[in-house]
């Protein structure tokens, strides 16, 4: 008899006739013997029409207002579903994040979770309940309500498996688990069945869209094994876990890519102490994200300042380039919306020299230009032209083996 | 410099453009330097759309649950009103029933407000906000969500006029204010200035929808003024007040019908100690609301027993009654439901005598047969067939000179 944590997104319970569903699958956990917490999201396509609305009464929406509406969403489908488990003959109860309670801190629309009080949800547990609680939301000091961004709802269900000490959490989604490349782009693309908390937080950080990094985050300071599924199969999905031997034997779990930036060079800038800061303060003054950012020094005391921005914010940082490169005497602002990043990710990394070498050589092969490149301890990523992006993601697809079983079943 | 609570309902918040148009009425009196505290109903259309989701998933849906999705139509409206207030560069704050915090029993749909906390909101009045409360929800001593039933708005805002002291409440609707009669029965129909508590109280039971009856118990406890105008439109509405001399002097304030019941005689039933309970208990026990009773004793110890109830529960009401009719050793049920109940009210009937002798004589004269009659000190109702409703409305209109101005505007 285990504790387990289901979350459920948006698709999963986008009308009555799924929710159904959805609850039926949670009654089979429970008529196992299982205590199960499930945690929902708003139906799919409501929160859209929220922020639809909103921006009709104000055009920036009051961030505090626009958590009261947006936190209604999964108001109802708790509800919903506890009604479906009830009508079905077993005991279901949900809760609110104010209810339950789950403590935030107070930067609406993307807000953290500091706390969760676990004692009601136990006490409903004991009582033979199938616990509902709505994902995505919690409540400030102030006893305002927050919540905590897109794909808040894998947070707060990783959040409330780790304070409920449960003994694990599926997360459950419109694909069936986390793949060694992206299989729209290349049908070699292999399904992982185990992979490191570290692996995964790379992947998403790289634009893997299966799990919120947030949540990946959680899971790995609390050891809180997840498990990525589909709510449409009963086939079995990724394991996000503690790293392990077997792990680290594997050089390479997957295969990314980034479509969503841009790259700006600033050339020959003078080389003087505090120029990175002269040049970067104004932009992310102007709430841009800076992603990647490289410096060539050239001979002498010129440097190539390169960086990437996300493409929506490309326009506007080119705009506050311009005015920065003539204020510090630079010789002139290159950029191009059309690069893409590639990245390998893996914990076997760290062990072996030459993975990254081995990328460059297979790039080079396929005759690809790298523009730029950043490296951590378990991933490199290269810049290239974007349309390059689909024969760079195949060609280390197969240079790395991925579509192998690499890791024995267990 | 006066303290206000205005409520506006379902339809006046259907839609952005109709929150917009509200949300200025509301800084014009701001504007002027009054205190606003607005209560919102949910936008028309929503309430249905939930009660018709959850029947699709319980087909009695759990009532603790249908609290927590109705109570998430609000919440949105006074949301969106606060941004419309704020993109107008005025300040304004959302608050929810559990919030606020409006105590109520724990009578989940229909539940009873115990209790206001009143300090919240008068912290944000003394900061200069327009404070918008969600209406119609509160929330019980185990922190749940809890919803007042149909109307229930209306009671918020009175109890929160009541529990803040406001100078008076105003109740936004889509007619003009009280009226004499149904003006979509008779023209000639009057909007009534001032009437007090207990007149409409009266009119509230009789079917008269303008106001919840329960928001007018509470104005008539702590003395509220209520003003009950339209939303549409700028005109004076009808103030709902403490009876006053000039009231008095009014015999009848108005008129009103109700069709929305149903007639059963029990005759020739053993007139035993006891009969009128084994007669109603399992009616009652039934969950059916039994309105006016008569009883008329025969000659003998035989006695005719006869009731109205809700006209969609005259099938169920009559099933139960020819069963206890045997068991008692009754002669036979008769039933009808074609009638109507038409009735008088008015402060004044307290010190004249021979109101219902006219009421009665206006009908016989219409040729209109009477078959129940009750009375209660401000009220007299009359069971009539339903074919004659809007006749028998017409003529008593006429007779007490309700289209006149009986009473001058102040």
């Amino acid at each position: 008899m285990a504790l387990i944590v289901q979350k459920f997104g948006g698709t999963s319970v986008a009308d009555p006739r799924k929710i159904k569903a959805v609850a039926g699958r949670v009654m089979a956990y429970h008529d196992k013997g299982h205590r199960m917490i499930v945690v929902l999201s708003a139906m799919a396509g409501e929160t859209n029409r929220f922020i639809d609305l909103a921006q009709q009464m104000q055009k920036m929406p009051d961030p505090r207002e626009m958590d009261v509406i947006l936190s209604s969403g999964e108001q109802v489908t708790v509800a919903l579903f506890a009604m479906a488990i009830k009508e079905a003959g077993l005991d279901a109860i949900s809760f609110l994040g104010d209810q339950v309670k789950i403590s935030t801190d107070s930067m609406h629309t993307k807000a953290r979770i500091k706390n969760i009080d676990t004692e009601l949800i136990q006490k409903h547990l004991d009582e033979g309940k199938i616990v509902v609680v709505a994902g995505f939301q919690g409540v400030d000091e102030n006893n305002d309500i927050t919540t905590l961004g897109r794909g808040g709802s894998d947070t707060s269900a990783v959040a409330l498996a780790a304070a409920l000490k449960a003994d694990y959490c599926e997360i459950f989604t419109d694909v069936e688990g986390v793949y060694t490349t992206d299989p729209n782009i290349y049908k070699a693309a292999r399904k992982i069945d185990r992979i490191s908390y570290d692996e995964m937080l790379e992947l998403a950080s790289l634009g893997a869209k299966v799990l919120d990094i947030r949540s990946v985050g959680f899971a790995k300071r609390y050891n809180v094994p997840i498990h990525v599924r589909s709510t449409f199969t009963d086939t079995k999905g990724t394991w996000v876990v503690k790293e392990d031997k077997e792990m680290e034997d594997m050089l390479v779990s997957g295969v990314t890519y980034n479509k969503n930036e841009a790259r700006i060079t600033i050339a020959k800038v003078p080389d003087t102490p505090g120029i990175a800061s002269k040049i970067f303060w104004p932009i992310s003054d102007a709430g841009i994200v800076v992603d990647m950012i490289i410096q060539n020094t050239r001979a002498g005391e010129l440097t190539d300042m390169t960086f990437t921005v996300p493409k929506t914010d490309y326009d506007r940082a080119m705009e506050l380039v311009e005015k920065i490169a003539q204020e510090i005497g630079a010789e002139r602002v290159t950029g191009s919306r059309d690069i893409a990043k590639i990245s390998i990710v893996g914990v076997g990394m760290r062990n072996h020299s030459g993975i990254a070498t081995t990328m460059f050589q297979v790039l080079s092969n396929e005759r690809i230009n790298i523009s730029m490149i950043s490296t951590s301890e378990i991933k490199v990523s290269c810049v290239i032209d974007e349309k390059y992006t689909e024969l760079a993601v195949r060609a280390l697809h197969d240079a790395f083996a991925l579509e192998m079983e690499n890791v024995p079943d267990e």
